[in-house]
């Protein structure tokens, strides 16, 4: 199985076009605030949303939207979550129905999410009026697209890989956002896909959960799960494989390529952490299973004194043991190694639960550039896996003492 | 039923005495590091200890020693955890032993815990040959014992509460410590109590776990639960009440007034949460249930953005939502009335779950005060529950980016 990166994003799939805009809803002028992603053609669509029980007017339409398993197009807006604001879901409606209108389409073929301040009204009118020149300057480039999404992330996020399925070359691209309000449960920030695979919407559906799961679910910047929280992707067949219809060997490959993107998405979310300097990837080995492993891994990611030491690149692995200690899972407390590293170089902190000798000056020296590695090893059996996150600083309070001025 | 606040802390009640000093385990000597509270008589005697799978060797001995529900003295430390160090437990009972046998007791009776940086091995000697000069300073003030038990602390912690019960005066009292590492879970960090109410061990525990579960699980500084955290009481029976052997009028008297104390404890435990500038205060009433209302409002006191949006006072109510909406509780989403008050004033900005036009010059001075009340209202009922927590700041970040060294 080969699984190949390639440049590009959600367009990078052929039949995908793409535009991206500054619409007005937020005053900056140089950021973009409107994102449109459209297939030459009806998709196999699927969508993971948000598990918070305050949820997004938009999130409840997509979920309307995606009933029968068909979409055409993705419209995303930032600078205003449409969460909990008077008139959500008729404003949600009114930039469908325009989406729908100028690009000829039905409304329920069409998926849309916002992101950005949650509880003001969407400026409906602004956006609708400015749909025309979105469909206008649409393209095979999502560039424009992934900006457009963007809240206080510093970057924006694109992957996509190739693989061989049935003898045919698929693809699969995306884009996502994060920054903050970032601790994903079954679902994630927004995360739009495309691929030219052929495959049935049920089946799309459970891989693109399946993959959410090991991705997605994996990172925290904040412990804040968000009320739009999304991953939406669109499969146009036009691959021309043989329509994957069961769990079979395609499937298989379908779902390592697939996570192979999400992931790529996944890390670049965590790293662009509001105010993060690091990368904190946390790897726990030797686990009874992979879902302990991966709630303890997730609970050292994303306890703010583990955080707080990374950022202060302070070898404090007693913190990380603690935290390991009230994830909820049980594990032998009297056998956890820990060990930091780092493009530095490694270093053993934790012998059998109990503090080894360890140069403070090397710890420093790995624990200093961009991308940590928590290395943990259990005595519970043979799982294995990550979370991913990053550092607690000041800028995260700077960035979020003030979010809404 | 009359409870009165009084001046004191864990001496209030006769009979017991308190000393703390400087004895070289932390390096600055105007810190004073180990505190001893001893009664002058047998004690029942009761602990709630840390819920993380990795304890702290002291944790493990208090849990020995108190299976009999017996104790006559506490022995704590503040500078080193004695948690994940070579030969904790060695090292716990050469203490206890020592203070054993300068104050003429049984090692058993002893109740002992630490607190501090995690992994190191304590400094027995450094304690052991400290402890006959911390026995000779004995005295019925607490104060300095208080004190010996901080460590980022900014302020020392004491409580009292004085009650009747079958018509004798009954004095509870209590000394605490909290600062990082504070989200206590059916424990708290570290608070010693004691009174002078006669009471069956048995009922002695369940009161103390009951009270800790409004109380100190009710707040949360970071997040994270230590592997130290304990709360223990000494009841020695000379106020002559009838001994409390059931649940009984007297029996809710003595928990109410323990309430009392443990609550004005754990204030100020989340008032002095590390960096913080304020107490955060979440009220939410007209819940489904008791347990309902105290899950929702720990979820909002927990949120990074709800904390962070509070230093830089900021009605971000939307992110007060949100953090409901992930906290595992059911309630009607679309019913939530939120507003928020200090001493000066109060501002509704959330009505049915949908944002009110709000004065947002008001609204900053609201929320400038260093205690704030975020007021919730559901419709699902007539439980009310509060949850304590304090603002996310600068200096959280800069006291755990470097706390080691």
């Amino acid at each position: 199985m080969t699984i190949e990166f390639i440049s590009g994003g959600v367009t990078a799939a052929p039949g995908f076009t793409a535009a991206g805009i500054h619409c007005g809803i937020r005053r900056n002028k140089e950021k973009k605030d409107l994102a449109l992603i459209v297939a030459d053609r009806g998709c196999a669509a699927a969508a993971v949303c948000t598990t918070n029980i305050v949820k997004a007017a938009p999130v409840y339409l997509t979920m309307e939207n995606l009933k029968n398993g068909r979409a055409r197009a993705i419209l995303a807006n930032s600078g205003n979550a449409n969460a909990c604001a008077p008139g959500g879901m008729e404003a949600a409606r009114s930039c469908v129905s325009k989406a729908a209108e100028e690009l000829g389409l039905s409304p329920s073929d069409i998926i849309v999410n916002s992101t950005g301040v949650i509880g003001q009204p969407l400026p409906t009118e602004v956006i609708t009026s400015a749909i025309p020149t979105l469909v206008g300057v649409l393209s095979p480039n999502s560039q424009d697209a992934a900006e457009a999404i963007m809240t206080t992330d510093t970057f924006s996020k694109d992957a996509a890989v190739k693989c061989t399925i049935g003898g045919k070359t698929v693809i699969i691209g995306g884009i996502a956002k994060g920054s903050g309000m970032i601790h994903p449960n079954m679902a994630t920030m927004l995360a739009f896909l495309t691929t030219d695979c052929a495959i049935t919407p049920t089946l799309l559906q459970e891989a693109l959960r399946d993959s959410a799961n090991r991705t997605y679910n994996r990172i925290s910047v904040d412990g804040d799960t968000s009320t739009n929280d999304m991953t939406a992707i669109l499969a146009s067949g036009t691959a021309s494989n043989v329509e994957i219809t069961k769990k079979d060997a395609d499937y298989d490959i379908f779902l390592a390529a697939l996570t192979a993107v999400n992931l790529e998405l996944a890390k670049k979310i965590a790293r662009d952490g509001e105010g993060a300097t690091k990368l904190i990837i946390c790897c726990v080995q030797n686990a009874s299973t992979e879902e302990a492993a991966a709630t303890i891994a997730k609970s050292v990611i994303s306890s703010s004194l583990v955080k707080a030491a990374m950022f202060g690149s302070d070898a404090n692995w007693g913190r990380v043991l603690c935290s390991m200690g009230y994830s909820g899972e049980k594990f032998d407390a009297t056998k956890v190694d820990i060990a930091f590293s780092s493009e530095n170089g490694k270093i053993e902190v934790c012998k059998h639960s109990t503090g080894l000798n360890f140069n403070e000056e090397t710890a420093k020296q790995v624990l200093s550039p961009s991308e940590i590695t928590i290395e943990i090893t259990l005595s519970d059996g043979t799982a294995i896996a990550e979370a991913y996150g990053c550092d607690l600083t000041y800028d995260y309070v700077k960035i979020n003492g003030d979010y809404r001025t």
